[in-house]
């Protein structure tokens, strides 16, 4: 069944602590081209049925407004995903 | 500059308990038709050049054995995106 995905990612210039600890450990190991590491959230919205174009809207406004905080975080993508 | 995108979710048959407090949030706040919600985590790998195919091979690696958890997360993509 198709789902709503939406991506959430800390703003570009706020820390992102664990997105730190991940590139230096990368680093430690073997990695030196990997720069830097950020770490965001990959919500799945699941439905009974295929989700239609007024319910993507609808992702788009609950990812806005409920799955993140504008204050810190970006929602980068709401887009509907075949299984 | 383009980056490497990986995205994690928790395996299908286990539970996910923030993925299950939103879903009944998004019911009481009037919208039913979201019948499940699943939490997972979107990596961005960042690069001081364009990757290449042999670092987005490298990428799927560290992805399976460094990003996730096997035991109870499924690498569902890596990819490289746009900015």
């Amino acid at each position: 069944m198709p789902k709503i995905v939406v991506q959430v990612m800390p703003k570009q210039d706020l820390l992102d602590p664990q997105g730190k600890a991940v590139a230096k450990a990368l680093e430690r190991s073997g990695h030196p081209a990997i720069t830097a590491v950020r770490i965001g959230k990959r919500i799945e919205l699941h439905y009974a049925t295929a989700p239609t174009d007024a319910q993507l809207a609808e992702a788009k406004k609950i990812a806005e407004g409920f799955l993140s905080n504008g204050v810190i975080e970006d929602v980068v993508e709401v887009s509907i995903e075949q299984d």
